[in-house]
């Protein structure tokens, strides 16, 4: 048997041909869930698993697992990640996992080896939560954290039901989801944030998730005539919108620490240069690794933004579109990681991840590790999202490492 | 020669003609400048004049003008204002001037009345500038302040030429801007704010016309993950529009009076939950009626502007959207307003106007008045717009009278 030998270069040759695939200018990708580009996407990776040898299925809520055969029927080891992006995405963020766990499989098939256990390399649907709600939905689903009913109920932001999405797209699986249970799962992430390159590290092992708290909220207040209108009268909704994303930035910045809190979205209506806005709609994104301090996030945005909407009367309702707990992987992944990339004396660290992952909800149903590898910049959700090909390679090299002893 | 008898009832029939044209839900209209609806809005006005005898005239940025021959042919007394509605419009605005013109011809029609002076009843394009910019733009080139040239550069928020708009819908006419140098102006128009009504008055007698300050302000940071990147190192070109918003509420409370300020557009890019936003686009509507006072507001809107993008460390690039001075009214006009208003018993007051009017660029053409009526609650650019028929009746029977004493 021949010794394993990684081949990054296909690896970037293949995140390549997938990011030509809802290619916008600047590099990157925008393969919103369930779109026809995330078809098309969907379409190349399950031709490539299918080209491995792998025996490929789909779930009802449209997760694909390929599965190659171990020595032994048992439990697999399944690698993973997403290929759905956000509008502005970047060709890393989730392709990598996916890709890396396909290159692997060509790299074992190369070597003539076949592990004891069965590996698996899946993508999950909708991770980014950019078209629908909540974030992370085909993992959540899959580890049984949401009904497949309600999530084929799952309304876009265009409108269209994801069921519908699933069905128009031809990616409504047979499989019910959790249909393959795996031994463990470890997925490789580029690492979304400045940390790594900050501190001149190539390796992060992933000790847990950040708690995500996601909502959305919508005002509704009197629209009139931006001239003629004393400020004293005014019941102005994009006014109380606007304090509240500016107040929601002083009290995250009070609070310190890991706290991150952030208005990505808003939209007001009629949204007219000299219209006081009747209607302003507007999301809320908070995330703490520490859920007591997320809690008290929550209290203090709550406050914030009962306090504006009565001083400007205006009504305020919220929806809640995510809430997830942070999450720990399991320890002696997390410590096999950190041992195996120092190993290869490759620099690392222990961190926590600020991004959510299919791996927190995998978490659930196995022992579940990540490996992150640096991102230039910090920049993710970029078209100028980038990762140096000596660090995909380090990464995927720690990854083929833990697989390989998972699986043995 | 029988009396001239206004029509009221006829008038609100106009009136509820015209809002069918581009009907929104809740009684509202929407007739951007130059779209079909305008188009369709205004071939109703036209058929109307032309069944009224009266001559109509197109300029060359479609400003339409419907002439009544006068016993002498000299100048005319033009009175008019605008058909055009922002996205959520009432059917007072501007249409109620265009329109009461018309039920004065058709008074003086069935009294058998040909005044000494000719009349004319105009209206103008794109008075609203909720299309287009700047707002009056049909008025002000009428007046000298811009040349057709620049009117038909100008872009819509859809991209599209106001030259070529003018052309599709078949209102570039041959006529040239000003081609009708009216002896005086008078303007009809609900007050679109809360005053009249609050102190129980029916008739505004108005002195002038507030300044005007429009920008657009583009901020560009960096897009990058709301998870992942602390608060410390992000660039929110999305944070800091929304904190300028919330800055230009207490800058105009501070300085009170008169002083109004609106962010009543905001656009962030690529506008998603989970992404700080790369850009930001905004509008900023500050007006006053002393000019002094509107200078002041606008340099503390751009040092806070200038204060929060550098400390967000965001670019900003500005673009002016429009600027007028205020403008006062002629004073024996004003005075006229207020007699005319004793003289039949009507409670007024004199005011000055919160709103911009096509009059005021007539201003610098000739004498001008403006009569003003109540809206309930002040509400205006709001489907809920509206005025009583008994305060129409009373802003039509003033009209009538001051247009008869100056055509006499």
């Amino acid at each position: 048997m021949m010794k394993v030998e990684f081949d990054t270069d296909a690896l970037l040759g293949r995140l390549e041909r997938l990011a030509a695939i809802g290619a916008i200018p600047g590099g990157g990708c925008a393969r919103l869930a369930l779109t026809d580009e995330d078809r098309d996407g969907r379409d190349l990776v399950v031709g490539w698993m299918r080209e491995l040898g792998l025996s490929v299925a789909i779930d009802a809520v449209g997760n694909v697992v390929g599965m190659r055969a171990g020595r032994e029927d048992i439990a697999p080891v399944m690698t993973g990640s997403h290929i759905d992006t956000v509008r502005t995405g970047g060709r890393y963020d989730g392709n990598l996992g996916v890709l890396a766990g396909l290159e692997l499989c060509a790299a074992l098939d190369r070597a003539g080896m076949r592990t004891r256990r069965p590996l698996a390399v899946a993508f999950f649907t909708n991770e980014e939560g950019a078209r629908f709600q909540p974030d992370m939905l085909g993992s959540l689903v899959y580890a049984g954290g949401m009904s497949v009913a309600d999530a084929h109920a799952a309304r876009a932001i265009d409108g269209k039901a994801l069921g519908d999405e699933l069905r128009r797209i031809g990616y409504l699986g047979d499989q019910s989801p959790g249909f393959v249970r795996p031994h463990a799962f470890v997925e490789l992430h580029i690492e979304q944030g400045p940390i790594l390159e900050a501190e001149g590290l190539t390796i992060g092992a992933v000790t847990g998730v950040q708690g995500i708290s996601w909502a959305e909220y919508t005002l509704t207040g009197v629209s009139n005539h931006a001239g003629t209108t004393p400020m004293r009268l005014r019941r102005d909704a994009g006014y109380a919108a606007m304090a509240i994303a500016s107040g929601v930035r002083d009290l995250v910045r009070e609070m310190g620490g890991d706290q991150v809190g952030t208005v990505g979205r808003i939209e007001l209506t009629p949204n007219l240069i000299n219209v006081v806005a009747a209607r302003a709609t507007f999301t809320l994104d908070l995330r703490n690794t520490d859920e007591a301090a997320l809690q008290r996030a929550e209290a203090a945005a709550a406050a914030l933004i009962e306090r504006i909407c009565a001083a400007e009367n205006v009504a305020v309702e919220k929806r809640v579109l995510a809430r997830f707990e942070p999450v720990s992987f399991d320890p002696a992944l997390v410590d096999r990681v950190a041992a195996l990339a120092a190993a290869r004396g490759l620099s690392h660290r222990r961190m926590p991840s600020g991004a959510g992952h299919d791996a927190q909800m995998m978490a659930r149903l196995c022992p579940t590790g990540m490996i992150f590898v640096p991102s230039v910049k910090g920049l993710s959700h970029n078209v100028a999202e980038f990762t140096h090909p000596a660090d995909i390679d380090a990464g995927a090299k720690i990854l083929t490492d833990l697989i390989l002893e998972l699986a043995a």
